[in-house]
């Protein structure tokens, strides 16, 4: 059998300043070594990827960011014969596995860098040739139900017959890092996804809310395993702060319909009090304009307003059915669905214009800045194996 | 002919308290009727539309938020002979029109809510036996070709066989008014059509960076023009600022690599003003994370932290392929890569982590908020007719 390695492109990185791209290449490779085992070579333009185990890292190539699409390839000598004879062989393993048959309509996609004795076009005819003496199988370079690409680099020649498309985005680790809250809900696991997508490293913050909700940290323990698929290899830091206290304190003392801003600035202002230690530069939340009541104009101007950092929602712009089938494509809509009690702590009227000195005032009254340091105090890593 | 009326159902707005449904609902209406010319009827649970030109109004409603799908709909009494004469006329239409025929499988589907001497199922088969008699056409329940709608409630019958999906989102103007920062790229406009999905009255801010670009206005006005589209029949304002001498300060008198960082943090603040004037609560712009130099976490933290209201990033977790394919889906794509000139003022090695502190010292050394007063000192509203 041929022996397989993997060739991996990547995108909007080549398109930075040369230092730039050099920065993410690096970044790329190394969350490739942290994902997959296996040797990896760097090409100008390209990587090269050995894998030890081919299928487990196709799965994984998937969710990689920066990777733009990843082939499953093989390798000669740039030499007529060699050529043709290991397309042969390449074509007898397909046919073999029942990946191509003598039915199929094929093309050969043929490209070429480096002086040669013939053209891409020449090359392209000779494998195409090779083809149908082999299988008989018809030419149809319009719409061809099987691609054969044959790529001539100098004294290599690459063959392969796939391009799976990778996610996108930027390599996890170039952007800098952010805290992002997530809850057990169908929208910051989407949130803090589409963050890793675009480079950020995210620690994850959770408030347990408990005796409000049931206190169990089942779901966000699947969660943040879920999410762990997509950072490329590094640890996706989970912590956790007791919420109750000061949820009761709110209830308590506090006008009722002011409850759920409270909460909200209070979690932005603990993921801040966070970012410090973590050397985080944002906020991520999973806010959708209008989606609940804590989410109108007014509400956002209120609770962000104590807010020392940047807050970024990925998802202001997008309506429910766009998040859930993100969050269906990568796993976390099944698991944000699981029944759970909701919080209790949430009153039948929330407020929905709030007035953003009414809100000043209220976090004064109720020592807002020295109950949020109790809740600090509760602040802890879980180690979610 | 038979008369034909639209029905429009509305998807997120239902799920809202009985108070902000209707609330929604009333926006809803007034923004058909400011769109469409017609008579609106509202139903509980959906609207009817009367236009006086169909065929346009079916293009409008397509961009009208807060829609979920709408019908095209004849209506007639519930009594089994005058169903059976309407679907009737109503088929024998459609098949002279070509868009149905007797060699295409089909299917009824009927509901009923109401007392009536027939259960739904008995209904559907009767009218499925009208369009056998008629056409010959086989039926097909699983993957019909074509389906019939027949929608029985109380004394009313409704005739239906498409349910086009509306633009979802929320109504215009339900969400309150942002001020979005517009250039002639290809992301704020996507960004500014996101938040009109979303709900919230938009006032467009462009900047002129004249003598550092051509300072023409002509992409602006057509990507204005092409937004107006979305804004269900309310104004869009736009509004222009001078900003070239304002660059040309920053150009001479502060570190050259901090002229990016000095012209986002500006624009912020210049918005934050024009929010005030506006009664305006949020700022909202094209960042996408990492995808230039300007938008890199250090610099999103220093850029945003004069600010005094938030900044919505509805691009922040998008990948430039996914923005671009919004573009094109909206319209705004074509006119976004119109060629232009672009900024001059751009240094060669912008800054991509700066310091805060550093930002605001030099904020203070080129007297940025006097600068930026003569700068709101050019606000110009511009009407694009």
């Amino acid at each position: 059998m041929l022996k397989r390695f993997i060739i991996i492109r990547y995108g909007e990185i080549g398109i930075k300043s040369p230092k730039v791209r050099i920065r993410f290449e690096k970044k790329l490779i190394s969350n490739i070594k942290n994902s997959i085992n296996g040797k990896v070579i760097r090409e100008p333009g390209r990587i090269y990827l050995y894998p030890s185990d081919m299928e487990e890292s196709l799965q994984l190539l998937s969710k990689i960011f920066g990777i733009v699409s990843f082939s499953p390839t093989v390798v000669t000598e740039t030499n007529e014969n060699t050529i043709k004879d290991t397309i042969n062989v390449y074509l007898e393993e397909l046919i073999e596995k029942g990946e191509f048959s003598p039915d199929k309509s094929f093309a050969v996609r043929c490209r070429r860098t480096g002086n040669h004795e013939f053209t891409s076009q020449e090359m392209g005819g000779l494998c195409g040739s090779v083809v149908v003496e082999l299988t008989g199988a018809p030419v149809d370079l319009t719409n061809p139900e099987f691609e054969l690409f044959v790529e001539i680099r100098d004294d290599k020649t690459y063959i392969f017959h796939q391009k799976i498309p990778g996610p996108g985005g930027l390599p996890v680790g170039t952007q800098g890092k952010v805290i992002s809250l997530v809850s057990g809900g169908i929208d910051s696991p989407v949130a803090t996804y589409l963050m890793l997508k675009r480079g950020c490293s995210v620690t994850i913050v959770n408030f347990n809310n408990h005796p409000y909700t049931s206190g169990s940290s089942e779901k966000i323990l699947k969660i943040h395993k879920k999410l762990q698929e997509y950072s490329s290899g590094s640890p996706l830091k989970l912590y956790q702060v007791n919420y109750g206290d000061f949820l009761k304190k709110c209830k308590e003392e506090a006008p009722e319909r002011m409850t759920c801003v409270l909460c909200k600035s209070g979690m932005y202002q603990i993921a801040g009090e966070i970012a410090k230690k973590e050397k985080a530069l944002a906020i991520v939340d999973g806010s959708s304009m209008g989606q609940v009541a804590s989410q109108t104009l007014p509400n956002i101007l209120a609770t962000r307003h104590s807010a020392t950092i940047p807050i970024l929602s990925p998802l202001i712009g997008l309506d429910k059915v766009e998040i859930s089938k993100i969050g269906k494509k990568i796993g976390t809509f099944p698991i944000s669905i699981l029944p759970d009690s909701g919080c209790s702590a949430a009153p039948r009227h929330p407020e929905t214009h709030a007035e953003l000195e009414r809100v000043l005032q209220t976090q004064e009254e109720i020592e807002m800045t020295s109950e949020l340091k109790k809740v600090l105090s509760t602040l802890s890593e879980i180690h979610n194996e």
